[in-house]
């Protein structure tokens, strides 16, 4: 078993990371809470949620079972676990966990830290893309219909139980949405990563255990490292948007139904590479370099339904707007990443226009 | 014009304290955003709002006006906010101002905390109890229908701007709820207070300015020491909460709709007065004196309308359960506090039985 620490003095906390850690009641010794309320979803549930409560003991545990999917990730689904939690007297020492992907750990964190003004919080991901990005860092929220992650908190785990043998049941379509985040720590800050990514795609894609094992591992080390360092994105943190700002704005254009998460950060990442050949950063042979890769992963690097005008108006609300000005991920080479709001306006544009379309059919 | 800080590092954030603030440009000149939206209610908004727009300058200002009243402070309403905050394309460098009593301090304040993960607040308190409690200290909320302040977020107001003028259009019942909290500070921890307000309460009463400006001062005071030392309600904080308990359940039972705050905590006080004396740690001299000020104050300490069952229900779902069991702050005196778990059963019996009546008619 592997263990990383997210270093933040008295919110710091481990992350275990081996298979079948999910039916070891050992995975859980440090959880203190005698109440437990598991939120997971449809899909995952019938898989891991036996197991996940065997392996928690006396404890009680109580189960809210989401529907599944990004549509769901929302705040009347958030207030759907906090009325659980009310309706079963749960107190401030209670744990929420959560079983399954993004969606639910980021709506289930979100309930952790609103309930009686914050309860612990664990995060058992089942997805890869939770496994590499988003079970680890304390970033919670719910959607709104004008933007990605418009409510949320900062609330870390206690724990994160990182359980690869549940990519055993994940769907493809789930996996290369997960390798869209390992691509990005590649081209944020890790070169080596990305060489190596281009050499195993193939082990990863056939779900070779050791060929995970080294993403996952290598991701979560980049991802504790810059959250130790920038716990609320004050700075370095917001290198991990990569790509995001253009995803996010895809998933909101198209109502969060069309796109996975991680499918969106593909193109959202093959569309910050242009940009950032647009601006003069990188070759065009680096450019093509991303896309290629991106492609490989089986993800898209194109968003045919959605115009350059609708991407514009969703980007306004983007988290990363300052002073008026929508601040950008952008590449300076390939394993160096950058923030900025001085870009030319034409540059953007062209982007748009390369990679978005006609609009919804 | 007098100013507190309240001294949490980076979090940390001036109180300022006098008559007209609220029409001082001046007054929120430390506040650098561009685009702010305030928070109001019928009843303040049409006393209050023009004036502070003034005092914005430049900026640009959106309103939101909720209904006035506790039965209003929900997930909803809170829904409203971020819905208002979304339209008009507000960013994280936004500011959430709140003008009203507690009610729209704490949903606002829990707005501002969850909007992009959060962004900066001011509280400009209008009514007596928000001047002296809740507008500072960060506790930010709204109530479930399960219970009070159910779900929230410790979210630090930036600036705190105090306008004791505002209290000259407040109801007098009102003013009465604002004093109970008045009394609970000098119940925790500031027993000359407590004569002092013995003294003076007629003065109080008719809103003679100097006693209301000794009486929000000196409880800043007391306030911001507190939470200086304990931000997030690990110990001595929760000695705040005297009453509370009690109160808490007093509101829920009664679905936020019959009773003020300060009036539930009125007879919260002298319950946990009672209580202390069934425990013997006070004498009947002693709680007879603090359910007198009460009175004189012209607040409750009877609840007809909810039985003792009634109210343990209700006190179940506290944030200060801990390890099942309900924890109460009682008085070792008259000026010193303490929070246990370790009472006998039949003095909170003894206590309800004393305070309690038939239920609803």
């Amino acid at each position: 078993m592997h263990t990383l620490n997210v270093e933040l003095g008295s919110r710091g906390y481990p992350i275990l990371i081996d298979a079948g850690l999910l039916g070891h009641a050992q995975s859980f010794a440090r959880l203190a809470a005698r109440d437990a309320l598991i939120v997971s979803n449809t899909t995952v549930a019938p898989l891991y949620m036996a197991a996940l409560r065997d392996s928690l003991g006396s404890r009680r545990v109580v189960e809210v079972i989401l529907p599944d999917g990004e549509a769901h990730k929302t705040l009347a689904n958030m207030a759907r676990v906090i009325d659980v939690l009310v309706a079963n007297r749960f107190a401030r020492d209670c744990a929420v966990i959560a079983l399954g992907g993004g969606v639910v750990g980021d709506l289930a964190g979100f309930a952790a830290s609103c309930y009686q003004r914050g309860v612990a919080f664990v995060q058992v991901p089942t997805t890869l893309l939770a496994q590499v990005d988003s079970a680890v860092g304390g970033k919670t929220g719910v959607n709104h219909v004008g933007g990605k992650n418009l409510l949320g908190a900062f609330h870390q785990p206690a724990l994160v139980v990182c359980d690869t043998s549940t990519l055993a049941t994940l769907p493809s379509r789930e996996l290369r949405a997960g390798l869209a985040e390992v691509i990005k720590y590649g081209l944020i800050c890790d070169a080596a990563l990305l060489g190596w990514l281009e050499e195993h795609l193939g082990q990863l894609l056939g779900k070779a255990p050791e060929a995970l094992g080294h993403v996952i591992l290598r991701s979560c080390q980049i991802k504790a490292e810059i959250v130790g360092r920038d716990e609320r994105e004050q700075g370095e943190r917001a290198l991990l948007n990569l790509g995001h700002t253009f995803g996010h704005a895809v998933e909101s254009a198209t109502s969060y139904k069309e796109w996975l998460h991680g499918e969106a950060v593909g193109a959202g990442l093959s569309m910050a590479a242009t940009m950032s050949r647009e601006c003069g950063l990188i070759s065009d042979e680096d450019a093509e370099r991303v896309r290629r890769l991106i492609e490989l992963a089986g993800l898209p690097t194109q968003v045919p339904t959605v115009t350059p005008d609708q991407m514009l108006e969703h980007m306004r609300i983007d988290k990363k707007v300052l002073g008026g000005r929508l601040r950008l991920v952008l590449l300076r080479r390939l394993g160096e990443a950058f923030v900025t709001a001085d870009y030319p306006p034409e540059a953007l544009a062209r982007t748009l226009a390369a990679h978005c379309g006609e609009g919804a059919p």
